[in-house]
Parts: C-alpha cells; structure tokens; sequence
C-alpha cells in the first residue's frame, strides 16, 4: 500500500470514529484519537460574520469550544464588526471616563472589555473572541465561516469577500427561515454557499439569543450535507464533518443534533411563524390548551407537507422530530411575539396590524408576511387548499374568513 | 357467483369506500351510499359505561352522532350510571321544590333535567341520552360499547356484563393511559377485549372533559385494529369499521383521527405526564420556554423509543404526529396539573409531595406514580439508560438527582 493509501485510509477510520463518538461523552478521548489517526498538523480557523446579539450568543459559545478542543481549532475566533461608534454609559462597570467619555468605535470596545456592550450586553464574552471591523481581514485564512447576519445583507457581504476566502472553506448559517415569493423560495445557505462556490449548511432550532447567551439549556439542530464535488479541505486539516461541527458548536447547556437536510431546517423557522399566528388567533378565543395544541399538531403536518413537497431533499422527521422543527414551533407558539400579537388582536376585536404597531415599537411581524408571501407561492402552484391552516391564517389575515371558521376551515 | 359471494363482495365494496370517504364533508352521502351497496336492516345501539365528566362529555357527542346518522344508528344513546343520591341545589334553573326538596337518584336527576347535574353541571345533553343505573340493562342489545370509567373499575365491570353482551359488539375503550408495573404494561382496552372475548380500541387525545362538553374545537385519536378471528357482526349491520367509528365520535368541534395503533394511543396519555414533571422542573428554574421545548421534543422521542421497544404493533407517527402523542403531551406541559405541582415545587423549594397535598385537595398527582412504575419497568428490563429524561425525572423525584442535572444527564 502506498502511503498515500494508507494516509487516506487511516482518515477515513478517523472520519468513521469521530462521526461515531459524541462529543459530550468523550470529547477529549475521540478529539485526541482523531487527531492521531489523522496526524492533522493544521488546525481550523473559525470566523463568525455577524455580531448581533445572536452572533454574539453564537461567538461566545464558538470560542469556548475553540478553546475546549485546541486539537481542533485555532483559539482565536475572529467575529466581523458592522462597525459603528457607541456612547458606553457611565453606569457600565468597566466605564472610565479617561477612555470613555466620548463614542468609541464598538469594535475596539468589545476588543476591550469582552462584551458586546450595544448588542449583548451584561455577557461575557470569552477573550479569544477578536472582534474586527473589516470583513475581508475577519475572513482571512477562515476555513470555517459561520454567517449570523441579517438576511438582507446576506447577497453584499457574499459580494465583498467573494475570492477572499481559502477555496476549501466550509460554511454554516444561523440566519432563521427562508427567503419566498411566489416565484420560488431560495435558502439563505444556498446564496451563501452558491455565492462563494463553497458549500454552506444550516444551523436552526428553538434558540432565542439572551437565553443561549445566558447559559440557559436548550437544543439546536445543525444541517450540513456537502456534495462530493467541492474543493477538497487539504488532509492537513481535521475533516470538515458533522462531529466536527458538533465539536464547534455543541456546549453542555447547546445541545446540538447533525442532521443532512438544509431545507428542512431552514423551512421549519420561516413556517412556524404562520402557524404561530394560527395558534394566537385560537388562544385570543379562549378556546383553550387543547384548540392550541391541536392547531400546532396540524401546523406541524402542514409544515412537513410543504417541506416533502417543494423540496426533493427534505426529510419528514426534521419537522416532527429537531429542534428546528417542533420544538421551534412550540416555543413560538408559547411566547413568540406572532402569536401574541394574534391573541391580541382576537382579544380586542382590532387588526392585527394596529396591535403590531402598538406592541412591536416599530419593527414587524414574521409571520403575517411569511403568510402572505407563503399564499402567493401556493395560490402560484395551485395548492391552497393542500394547506388549509396556512390558507386559513392569511385568509383571516386578510378578512377573508374569520377565526371562528378555523375548525371548519381544517374539517 | 353465489348470492352469498356477492354480498360479501358488495359487502368489501362498502367497507372500501366507506373507509376512503371522510364523513365531515361527505356524510349524508357517503352514509346512504353504504347502506345502500351493503342494504342493512338494522342499525347499531350504542352504549355508554361510565357518566364521570369525561363519559359525559362523551355521551353528548355519542348522541349528536347518532342522531346525525339515523342510517347507522339508534338514536337512543345509554349510560351507565354508578348510581346515587344528589341533592340538587336550589340555585339550579330546573330547581322544582315540589321534586328536589330532597337528594335524588342521580339517573332520575339526568334523565329529567338532560344534564348531569353532578358531574358535568350546566351542560345540556341530548334528550337521546337515556341514564339507565343498571349496567345490564344499560348494554343489553348494544353492539357498539363505549368505556369511561376510572381505570380501577375496568376489571370489575367487565366481570359484571361478561355473557350478557352480544358477542358481535365492538368496543372503544376512553379510559386514559396504561397500567404499568415492573412485570409490564397493560391496555386497559386489552383487558376489556379479552375479558369480555370481544374486541375494544383506544380512544386518546388532547382533550380535557369540560372543553369538549363546551365545543370548544379539540382533536381527538382513535385507534382501532380487530383482528379477523372474532364473531362477526351480522350483515344486517353496518360494517363496524374506521369510518363507522369516525361517523360516531367525529363532530365540527371534536376531530378524530382514526389509526390502527392502540398500544401507541394509550401509552402517550400514561408517558407524557411523566414529559410533563420534567417540563415543570425546567419551568421552575426560570430557564425559558426554549428548555422547555427542548424537553418536550426530547420527550416525544423517548415516549416513541418506548413504545417501539416493548410494542411490536407500534409506530412512530403515533407519537409525533397524532393528538394522542405530541398534542397531548403539549397540552399537558402548557397547563396540566402536572407540570404546575412540578414548577411549584422548584420554585418554592419544596418537596413535590407537598405541593401536591396543598394544590390538589387530596387528589394525586398522576406524573409522580407512572414516573416510578415506569422506572421500575425499565430497571426490571436494564432499560434505564435508554430513557434519559424519564429516568431523570424519576431520579430527581426520589431526591437521587436534582434539576440542574438535567441538561447533563440528557447529554
């Protein structure tokens, strides 16, 4: 056997190993194994492209487990910065009037005092964050991007570092839902992935950024299923797969499931905010726990239904069974702004709009947008009737049909 | 082709078609047209055991059906009532002191006023409903048998009709959840069929008594799978089918799901109150409806993992699709009277046995008991590594391991 041959078939027993061994159980056991097996001699650069208050959540827990699996990756995570100056209040603990009297630029702030004082403040973040307001110099040498940003800046930020990427980099995007019309809907991981000619998976689940941050226990699932056909990560570098990305991501209070369908975990964020609405319309009648469970069980179905039928790759399990699934919707449903702005709206007899404008200060509703660009992708294909809580939602969205016809509506 | 082979093709033919056919939007014509292809000369009676606040409910619904099919079934709906005295209070509309100046019978009582004053108050039930205090009289003649009785009585009753039953009748079984001890588990709708030598299915959804009696809008599943050994009905009757069923217990506010599987219908109403203590922990520590979410999803998977290893007739889609499985288990995590003892008591510190005395006024909380038999069963088996979140929430229970824990102990 050449030891080319032999090389290749030692990482593919490192590949089959990692791929078998949770991380949580014997993180530094099989971290070390696969390392041996390997005999990796580079490390993964990790950068974060984003640095709201979910890509702060996302960086903080990269950079702990950057730091708990150094076999694996570089310490230093390097997270983009759409840079801005920020006033630090005095009330802040580490304000000093000789350096903070006047706006500072947010970047260098959170590069001094560990915290993303504007966006997550009261976090620490872990100092091997390195927050940098220029994207091509965040992005250097990075062979694994996570993007966090919002979703309409998504295609100019693909454009800067287009070409400034190493080729075989891989990608993950924690941006919730999809984008739809009635011309198609188009993952925000396939933009990414397509943009950059590299391949981008999907991170999505019940996951609200304070709470993650804050430590608080919850689930993820993680999406990554790459072509055969990509530039290939040099054999110098651990393998790009799921137990690796479970290394980058998984914490003990971050529980993170791999999954192989990108669009259904896409989906599931974009989709259960209709149903969300669905469910405060119901809850906005006292109709009680179990008119609402009912309607999530349907929402659930009609989630999956729509996923198996526009997309050849997506599994019915990821919507009944992850976190990006049924469990996403069940905390949208609980105390997702969608459904409260619903109930709200059966409650005091008024629009849902003026609710919107009344509680939101300003920002939007998801779901009733989603509903209504979700109808125009059905009524283009002639398949309202195949969704009939998603049509019923935009219907009494639209005061086309009123809330008391929701049973009969899914009779 | 002999007459008697045509009739039974004929006979296929109906129970084909029946089946296909939803009976909320084609009832009157998918009803006429069994019963013309199949012409049978009688119709089904129905009988009701149990008139607690759940069989009442059950026995409005029984009789709405029975007198929207007139095909299909005897109008007259009876109950079984375990028989005693009322007084019915002078604050009651129908309240006539020349009649109720002293306790009644409380058969008399809802056979003259249409309302069982006791134990589903301010509800009108149908005339067609007949309170009958004898259990023999109550099933004489009757070929479809509903029961409704706390599961404690089951084993007696059945002792009681056995041999005064017709022994074509069918069965459902409404009875929630399962009996579970370190030697196994069994369906109380098993115990009713072969005690009985007839057969019974299972009935299970989300659905508390008092929505439903309201027509406030539920789901509900029905699981039915005969096997083809037993007497068979007459042919002068309607086939005693899916749709059959569906026909008897659907209505506008109470949709029923029909599936084959019984053990998965009645296990998710036992399991879940287990899901429901460890959802009221997590409650309790503050951690967000995120944790929360994350486990119930959990939840429902190990409430599946169960029933696939010790069911062969189970499936998957009982648990995550159906109200019986996920709807339930969300209604009961949301407002369930176990989910609120467990919140409680981490809330304030306190033993959940506690709680339990100073919440439910003397009642006991169903979640702590099916929690330790299940442990029981599952250690008798060297299962219990296998069920992380029930065997959690057990430890935690007997003080062996605490909320905390949990994100641990589920990793």
């Amino acid at each position: 056997m050449s030891s080319r041959a032999a090389a290749r078939l030692a990482r593919v027993a490192g590949h089959i190993s990692a791929s078998a061994s949770s991380p949580s159980t014997t993180t530094s056991s099989s971290t070390s194994s696969t390392a041996r097996r390997m005999a990796p001699t580079r490390k993964h650069k990790v950068a974060i492209i984003g640095s709201g208050n979910w890509g702060s959540a996302i960086a903080k827990i990269l950079a702990e487990n950057t730091t708990a699996h150094p076999h694996l990756f570089e310490s230093e995570v390097r997270m983009w910065v759409f840079e801005e100056d920020y006033q630090l209040p005095s009330s802040h603990k580490g304000y000093d009037p000789s350096k903070h009297s006047q706006p500072r630029k947010l970047s260098s702030l959170i590069n001094e005092l560990h915290e993303n004082v504007k966006y997550l403040p009261n976090i620490a973040l872990p100092p091997n964050i390195v927050a940098d307001p220029s994207i091509l110099s965040a992005v250097k040498d990075a062979s694994l991007l996570i993007f966090n940003v919002p979703h309409q800046f998504v295609s100019k930020i693909c454009d800067q570092i287009h070409g400034h990427i190493v080729p075989y980099a891989r990608a993950v995007s924690c941006i919730k839902g999809v984008d739809v019309s009635s011309d198609g809907i188009s993952l925000f991981s396939d933009v990414i992935g397509r943009k950059l000619g590299i391949y981008c998976g999907a991170l999505s689940g019940a996951n609200i950024a304070n709470e993650v941050a804050e430590e608080k226990f919850c689930e993820t699932t993680i999406a990554y299923d790459p072509p055969g056909t990509l530039t290939p990560c040099p054999e110098e570098f651990p393998v790009i797969d799921h137990s690796l990305w479970k290394h980058l991501f998984h914490r003990p209070y971050f529980h993170v499931s791999m999954i192989h369908d990108v669009a259904g975990t896409s989906l599931g964020g974009a989709l259960k905010n209709i149903i969300a609405i669905g469910a405060g319309f119901v809850d906005g009648m006292g109709w009680g726990d179990n008119a609402k469970a009912a309607i999530m069980r349907v929402g659930i179905l009609e989630m999956r239904k729509f996923g198996l039928m526009f997309f050849d790759s997506c599994k019915s399990e990821t919507f009944t069974e992850e976190s990006c699934g049924v469990a996403d919707l069940i905390t949208s449903c609980a105390g997702g702004r969608n459904h409260k702005c619903a109930k709200l709206s059966v409650e005091q007899g008024r629009p849902i709009e003026e609710i919107e404008a009344e509680v939101l200060n300003g920002q939007k509703l998801q779901g009733t947008l989603t509903a209504m660009e979700v109808n125009e992708f059905l009524k283009a294909r002639g398949k309202e009737k195949d969704f009939p809580l998603m049509t019923a939602v935009h219907k009494i969205l639209i005061r086309e049909a009123s809330v008391e016809d929701i049973p009969h509506l899914l009779d």
